[in-house]
């Protein structure tokens, strides 16, 4: 077939002028679209290409990801697991003023810190130590921190009979565990010798936590990790220690807003907390590595008890 | 247009003769297809959907299910959370030697067991939750059960410093913690007055486990949701009884396997943990509820020791 005669043809077509109906049989004799059927495939590969993409872009939009401050490679630094928390922001402040270089380790960022490194809270419990791991690498540019301090957490009720108890035995787990495990990792990579790593477990958890089992399952899980950690063989840098702290009831916004009735006299303060870290980052007052130390608050004043 | 009108045009269009060329332009005017683009939208939606089918249909096929033979009103039932393991087996030979009315819960079929529950493995621990007590309800058609026995477990080791602490601790917390849970919250709803319900938990983990610190992570908040479960308002039914086994060293063929070197004269042997679940069925000897019980074997003799 000539190029010309092809042109002449179509020049044709397209002076000819066609009724509706002559239209449609001639661009598109229903079921017998060659093209389309020839193509079925490759649109539809086309289509699932697309979601794929449009999932993935989503997904990398929400990925961790960190920002950091110049690091001086003098003074001393510490590193807050839930630093945009109301206890880890009262930590931040606290060693702030103190002049410490302060990293971030939360869902959103503390504007105080030196560093913030994202969480994604979608992500897998694995997912998440890669993520975090590599960029607090990338954050310390091989230096060490002085102290690690793991204040996340949350709280839910339910006993065993109640409709959301898998639910909250599983965001519990979550919030005290992931964080408590991830902070263990960082610190057996990133503490330096003689440093100090500090988790959050709870005084209630010490026993049976009926009308809040998985929030005690949680608690009761970090309380035996520290004996781990301090123990030889567990994985920490040498003479580093491990103390786990268990409030009753800390001193926060949230408390005093949901429980605005209660005898504030026995709750913990922020500032007493972050007065503590400071201590034991310091080596002052250390108890022994693998000590679960209840905070409990009488008329203001705090007594440090070992369980 | 008149229906004659239209049938005399497309008896004429169909008896033309088109060039090759001539009916690539009729039937597709490259980039004018107008059905095409009209549409494109609606051709994407159906791959779209296409697509969400195919899964869907590759997830149903994996979900959890169940089979069970009919069931007595009369006589003694008892589900085995676990019950495809070396432990779960021998327990459900050993009651339905003893004429129980025996189910299984695990990820494949036990077929000495009169219902068969499976588990998705993939599923989220709320998936498996709501897919357990949906299909133990449907088993169990409103009767009540003397015991549940939940052995799931599983061992994996890794300190702080472990390329795979993270995985380890997950896996763990999976086997075992959410077997008891789920275990736990069929009891809240399935297990009769006075009934019995038994976790699996560990001796080593009454302490730091450095060398396998996920496995005493888990184990230890199996050991807490005992004394939670055990308290005034757990969720349990009335005058029930929550036991939570404490083995050192099951006798099983995988630990022969992989420790054939071992003195298995201090290896707890299946028959004795099965008897002992008999006897507690049968509210002999039962300690009392939120016990930790350490099975201690030495030279062949298992003692039970209360933690």
């Amino acid at each position: 077939m000539s190029r010309k005669r092809a042109t002449a043809t179509s020049n044709t077509v397209k002076e000819r002028h066609f009724s509706t109906t002559e239209r449609r049989r001639l661009l598109l004799p229903r079921n017998n679209n060659p093209w389309l059927v020839k193509n079925l495939f490759g649109l539809f590969l086309l289509s699932l290409l697309t979601t794929v993409a449009v999932v993935k872009f989503f997904t990398f939009v929400q990925q961790p990801s960190y920002n950091a401050k110049a690091m001086s490679s003098s003074g001393s630094k510490i590193l807050v697991y839930g630093g945009r928390g109301a206890l880890g922001s009262a930590i931040i402040k606290h060693f702030k003023a103190k002049n410490y270089w302060v990293g971030s380790i939360d869902l959103a960022n503390n504007e105080e810190a030196d560093a913030n490194i994202l969480v994604a809270p979608e992500s897998t419990w694995v997912e998440q130590e890669k993520a975090v791991l590599e960029h607090v690498a990338k954050v310390l540019e091989g230096q060490t921190l002085d102290a690690i301090l793991c204040v996340a957490g949350g709280w839910a009720g339910g006993n065993a009979a109640h409709a959301d108890f898998v639910k909250n035995a599983d965001l519990m787990w979550k919030q005290s565990v992931w964080s408590s495990v991830l902070a263990s990792a960082i610190a057996s990579k990133h503490l330096k010798e003689g440093g100090l790593l500090t988790l959050t477990g709870a005084k209630p958890a010490l026993e049976g936590t009926p009308g809040m089992i998985g929030y005690g399952m949680a608690k009761a899980a970090v309380h035996q990790l520290t004996k781990s950690l301090a123990a030889e063989g567990g994985g920490l840098p040498k003479e580093s220690s491990v103390l786990t702290i268990l409030p009753v009831t800390l001193d926060t916004p949230m408390n005093r807003k949901w429980m605005p009735k209660a005898d504030h006299s026995t709750w913990t303060p922020l500032e007493y907390v972050s007065e503590l870290m400071e201590k034991w980052a310091n080596k002052e007052e250390r108890p022994a590595s693998g000590s679960l130390v209840q905070l409990l608050t009488e008329a203001g004043i705090t007594k440090l008890v070992l369980a």
